[in-house]
């Protein structure tokens, strides 16, 4: 692995990590009210998007973090489909 | 522009997008104390690598959106500092 490749993993890491304060917390709570549906549907579909962007360019450090943070939001997505 | 970069900034576009109603939010309140400065240290930090992973990828839509996301950051991060 070449070190630009290393540089995005690790600033994919940093971004993915960002969100997982929010999964924990609505994962706990199994409250996500104060969460705006529009918003979470706006960034989900931007990170759909670079991950198909990722997949055209071959790029496995845009895969990868598009990729995780896709599965969060659906966590979350998840958690206000079922609780509200 | 080929599709693909047309790709890349309409995936930006909609994830700096996501974090437009917390900064006109923090503006408008002046109030950022329910945000964690832990989890916009780390997003910033991330935020900052992808800009230097798109620079050295040459990738104009990582650079628009990271640049646009950092600044974002950069405003509620000053709101914090200024009015706690």
């Amino acid at each position: 692995m070449d070190g630009i490749t290393l540089l995005g993993l690790i600033a994919g890491t940093l971004t993915t990590l960002s969100f997982a304060p929010q999964v924990i917390r609505a994962w706990r709570t199994r409250s996500t009210a104060d969460l705006s549906l529009a918003m979470l549907i706006l960034l989900l579909t931007g990170i759909l998007l670079w991950l198909v962007y990722g997949v055209m360019k071959e790029d496995p450090a845009i895969i990868a973090a598009n990729g995780a943070t896709a599965i969060l939001l659906f966590l979350i997505l998840s958690i206000k489909a079922k609780h509200g």
